[in-house]
């Protein structure tokens, strides 16, 4: 270990000067977003309305591969970027395998995860046109305090609703995002009309991220000179954090190698997006063959047992409908800790890259999450984030696999954030009281076909 | 800003391959430690059945400026190190002064703070001896935690007294010593005879560090193969933490400045020495006139309103006395939530220092910190632990001289952790349930008459 390098950091020069935007090299372009009254295909002005215009513009660009990163933003990033790419020899060690384990470590923003990559030119954008007050909704609340610390940056109001489950699971979430300034209400609340709808039909409803975007939506439309913001799922969200993976393959670099496999946990997309996009380019033109798994909660299995079909991105089907994998848009997760991972539907890049076959999904139960992270935690010293545990796990299992036939395979995953926060959940883990979760078919079939019909 | 660099990281063969042993060139040496019970000076042999002989070697040596920092225990500062030297750019224009104002980041340490600077070494040592278990306490439980990695990564057995007080307001630090599989005691405790002879002198007693420490050496003293560690105050933890200072010394080489002030928090004095020293040393030659700046709880006054006398380094009494700085081994500091720094001494050498004029002192209230630490997490992005305000509130002190004078200082604090597992702290800030603590000089005295008798 004392030989080779253990961390790589990128000099200020290098930190990329353009994102990468996948829609223009895809093979297969993702299908368009319809509106849901007339069913025709929607265009970036449609949505001037609801986000900052370049915003949109960036949503439905299908055209340029690279869109420049602003100054005042990659300034920004110059705060806590590059963050390190890591050799896991710990972890190696641990497990006894013969593949070589890099992690990125988003973990050491200061929000503790990569959504602040988002969070920054989303504000930017924003402010940029005139905007003063911003909505978002967020789960674990890494997004909702991301954005409002992005927020107070650009000298914006922020509204968060956070899901109550994950409110009251980690109250330290809601105080950091006070902290910066930011107004944080549990969703579903009685202040708006979707969160009382939902709350009539179902008292106690723990909410989810399709409740909680509903919330903030509807104050964006009904608050004057307000912008609605969002941490996951949409195309706009996974160019800018492909700055991750960018960092990334020039760090693979200066360690001398490229990556088979790259792990991402899967909620809406982010993270995952972020760290492969930028990778899977070589696999379009044919230079590369780097295996990506996406690794989401058994809970919660949009992509490993959801349907590929059109869908609400929120509960109360405010959204545009969206062509994806989904477990239907009523489907209400259970309260695993992974906060962030509990959405009902995947991205539209995604899920057309999914259905291509340019990547794959696994799925991990809450217990084997936990089990993984805990190794991680000891052989590492960082605490994993409940979400970022799914990509140790489906790591552990790709190294297993190499540690029995002896392959030197390269793994690649990125951790997406640290655990600080979320001691409750290791408390649980530790006293033995945390369980999995079965979701049965019957349920994710009742969920599709309402959609259908 | 767009022009000037943010962050100053080292490559790893910059990392520093020796600690600065300031005892070694300091003008006038500290005073000896004595035996309690002889009152004669001790020597390192004196307290090999306390501490890893090579620690008691470094505590003693007054001869040798480098020491060596061995191969593992460099590996394992790979890790995380460098840690950034960050230009404060916001903070600076938060203030509209024209000061330079520079932080050494030590909070992106896995840990948290910088704290693991000195775990690593001693876990080594105790490792390297064939000592199988160790003992320390902790206030915060920064210093717990690491301990607890540092323990785990060298297969040793931790147990841990922390501060009863703290471990009620910050409950996740405890668990994350328990994730890393450590004992954790809440002190003080019935389960030995010094926390049962201050818990029926005085019911409801809330802990401070002299009393836990008194519980850890009594552990260690009745434990077979079993070693004490300490987290501050004594001189080979010191040590170990120039590390800091003599990273920020290359970084602020990088950025073509030299501080013209210093500033860190006080508890014990191990993030205070570890950034003061190694600049210090320019001082010692006359080549600088850097002013260091030490700043502590006005709750808990020692540099400022305590005596320089010989006292006890515990609450029990078990401790060899040290010449230092003291507000009576028997004095309780007030709950502030700065639990780090609840200390009733300082250090021997810091106080020599402190006595001969090369530093000075200055104490911070509770509520000026708060709001010290609130301006920086909003302009800067990190969440300071409460610690880690007293450096940013004598920071903004001295800034706001430079902006009345116009003088353009360059100003260094170390921002030794973050505060998110702190967050019930802001909570109270922000709501307005937070106050100042006042500490008469009758007390004071009365504790000190009671030493000197």
């Amino acid at each position: 270990m004392s030989k080779e390098r253990k961390r790589y950091i990128l000099d200020e020069d290098q930190i990329p000067r353009e994102w990468y935007n996948i829609q223009a090299e895809m093979p297969v372009k993702p299908l368009p977003a319809l509106d849901p009254a007339t069913k025709k295909p929607l265009h970036a002005s449609d949505l001037f309305h609801l986000f900052a215009k370049e915003l949109c513009e960036q949503e439905f660009n299908q055209t340029d591969p690279w869109i420049k990163i602003p100054e005042p933003v990659r300034d920004m990033y110059k705060f806590y970027r590059s963050t390190p790419l890591v050799r896991a020899y710990g972890l190696e060690k641990a497990l006894g395998t013969s593949a070589h384990i890099y992690f990125k470590n988003e973990s050491v923003s200061p929000m503790g995860s990569h959504k602040l990559n988002s969070a920054i030119p989303q504000a930017y954008y924003c402010k940029k046109e005139g905007v003063t007050n911003i909505t978002t909704e967020t789960g674990a609340g890494q997004w909702g305090a991301s954005l409002a610390y992005a927020a107070r940056l650009f000298g914006l109001e922020a509204a968060v609703y956070q899901v109550r489950v994950s409110y009251e699971q980690k109250p330290y979430r809601k105080s950091i995002m006070q902290t910066f300034g930011a107004q944080v209400t549990p969703s579903p609340s009685m202040s708006t009309r979707a969160g009382k709808d939902i709350l009539t039909a179902t008292p106690n409803h723990p909410g989810s991220l399709g409740t909680a975007i509903s919330e903030a939506v509807e104050l964006a439309r009904t608050t004057p000179n307000c912008k609605y913001t969002l941490g996951s799922v949409l195309s706009h969200v996974s160019l800018h954090q492909t700055v991750i993976g960018l960092e990334a393959e020039k760090q693979m670099e200066m360690a001398g190698e490229y990556p088979d496999i790259v792990v991402a946990c899967f909620g809406g997309g982010s993270n995952f997006s972020g760290i492969a996009f930028p990778f899977m380019r070589h696999n379009f033109t044919g230079e590369r063959k780097t295996r990506f798994i996406a690794a989401e909660p058994a809970s919660c299995p949009k992509l490993t047992r959801g349907r590929f079909i059109y869908d609400f991105g929120d509960e109360a089907g405010y959204t545009p409908l969206l062509p994806m994998f989904s477990l239907g848009h009523n489907f209400t997760p259970p309260n695993v800790h992974a906060g962030g991972l509990r959405y009902h539907g995947a991205g539209v890049i995604v899920s057309q890259l999914l259905k291509d076959g340019w990547m794959e999904a696994v799925d991990i139960e809450q217990l084997e999450s936990f089990e993984a992270g805990l190794l991680f935690a000891r052989t590492e010293g960082i605490i994993p984030a409940p979400e970022s545990c799914h990509a140790i796990a489906a790591t552990i299992r790709e190294a297993n696999r190499c540690k029995e036939t002896g392959e030197e395979k390269v793994i690649l995953f990125n951790l997406s954030g640290h655990g600080l926060i979320d001691m409750a959940a290791y408390d649980q883990y530790l006293s033995g009281s945390l369980t999995n979760f079965h979701v049965d078919d019957a349920t994710i079939e009742k969920n599709i076909r309402q959609i259908e019909h």
